[in-house]
């Protein structure tokens, strides 16, 4: 997978993306990043890029002019047109899914944009996939960026290693991750559970899994209704609504999870 | 506002930090940014403070204590203990409204994970809020936890300039933002919309509005059943619906987006 990154900081990026599984991939040669600096495409030649928006209003806009500048001398350099990702709240609301289907393409171009926005025009004209990483505004496209970047590496073959490729299965079935421990044993107070301690790995898996469905429950309940959950998670679901109303209810469900639950069973 | 980081990679969050608008707001002085390298409380003294998962299974688990000091350390420093933001998939999904919250504190500490995930009982221990950025899967907590730090830091007093704060309305409104125009009119073959060029700013904003209702109604029509919708926003809606089958279709919405819409105004 090779990056390109139209951006007013190419530092930013650079540092960002240097660090862990990324950095690392880079040096082992399954990533490249290259960074293109748009303010070197200025009009001016004084690296000024922005002017004000038609129609008045607070703020600069991008100039449509030294984008396609940067872009065009990119696409010429490497001598194909990938898609290019520009980054904005209007945008599709990126996943896991849309990480796994970037990371099937052999190169991708990200566009950060800054100040008010972008003029139209050069979005219309270069731009194929607008993708938003959530609905709050950030200062420029550079963070929502490397965050692409960094999930969509994670899909790419040999980027992580076999142990850690499985390592998100959870996640990818639509459920949240179960809690982690490590040593020691006791930490100030704090007991590992029992199971983990056992060696049986059926019973971890189990339990694991368990706390999977409940974490989710509580979290993110609208997980649940896409997940795929076989008889062993529905008789686990179950187990929950029937310790409601006793003395050992101490996965402490609140009445509303007992009616979210209820009617997902009853499905 | 006074921003605390535990992180693996206190050069990622300062270069990532420093840039454009909050690299402004800590040279103001209206925010601080201090990272805490979770590194320097290993137990070992080597740097060490990972180890495997009780009950197995791939990779690494950050353990309790490291973090627990490098908390507790840095909170007697400051001598409060503000809330904590652990960045995980298992959060309660970031957006403009928790920006907005997290912007009245005073101080905020973000705990970065990597690895595996982090040992459960440090997290029970010291974690007020578990936060996540979106459905995917990153290497850690760092680039979320600069995506939050970016939005919120927004939303304080002072780091946007006036003309900069009325920016987003319409994204906070629940709409997404119109297109923007800048210089020179005639672009690549490419007008700037006349209604930008004419002056009137009634029909400016009117046609602004309308563009972002489209948008709206185009990308993420889920918002549009949650914004707030005036007689005007109504009357150009359904001359969206009027047009549908006539020659002027200009807007080409699909039919499902003529569906949802004809719901939505029939309401």
């Amino acid at each position: 997978m090779n990056y390109y990154v139209l951006t007013l900081f190419p530092e930013m990026i650079e540092s960002g993306m240097n660090t862990s599984i990324i950095g690392r991939a880079i040096a082992g040669g399954y990533l490249s990043l290259e960074t293109v600096n748009i303010r070197d495409y200025s009009l001016t030649g004084n690296g000024r890029i922005d002017d004000y928006p038609y129609g008045g209003g607070a703020g600069m806009v991008m100039q449509a002019e030294p984008i396609y500048r940067a872009y065009e001398d990119l696409v010429q350099r490497i001598g194909k047109r990938p898609r290019v990702v520009y980054l904005t709240p209007q945008g599709r609301v990126f996943d896991q899914h849309m990480a796994e289907e970037l990371a099937q393409e052999e190169d991708l171009i990200f566009l950060c944009g800054h100040y008010e926005g972008v003029d139209e025009r050069v979005l219309e004209e270069i731009v194929t996939d607008h993708v938003s990483i959530g609905d709050y505004v950030l200062t420029g496209g550079e963070l929502p960026a490397m965050v692409m970047m960094d999930s969509i590496a994670r899909m790419v073959p040999g980027v992580l290693s076999n142990q850690e490729s499985g390592q998100y299965e959870s996640f990818q079935d639509g459920l949240l991750e179960y809690p982690q421990y490590s040593r020691p044993e006791e930490w100030r107070g704090k007991q590992v559970p029992p199971v983990l301690l056992s060696g049986h790995h059926g019973n971890v898996d189990r339990w694991r899994r368990d706390q999977s469905l409940l974490r989710t429950l509580k979290n993110r309940p609208e997980l649940l209704e896409r997940a795929e959950l076989d008889k062993k998670d529905r008789r686990y679901l179950q187990s929950l609504l029937d310790e409601e109303g006793t003395q050992q209810d101490a996965n402490g469900l609140t009445a509303e999870e007992e009616k979210f639950l209820a009617k997902l069973l009853a499905i």
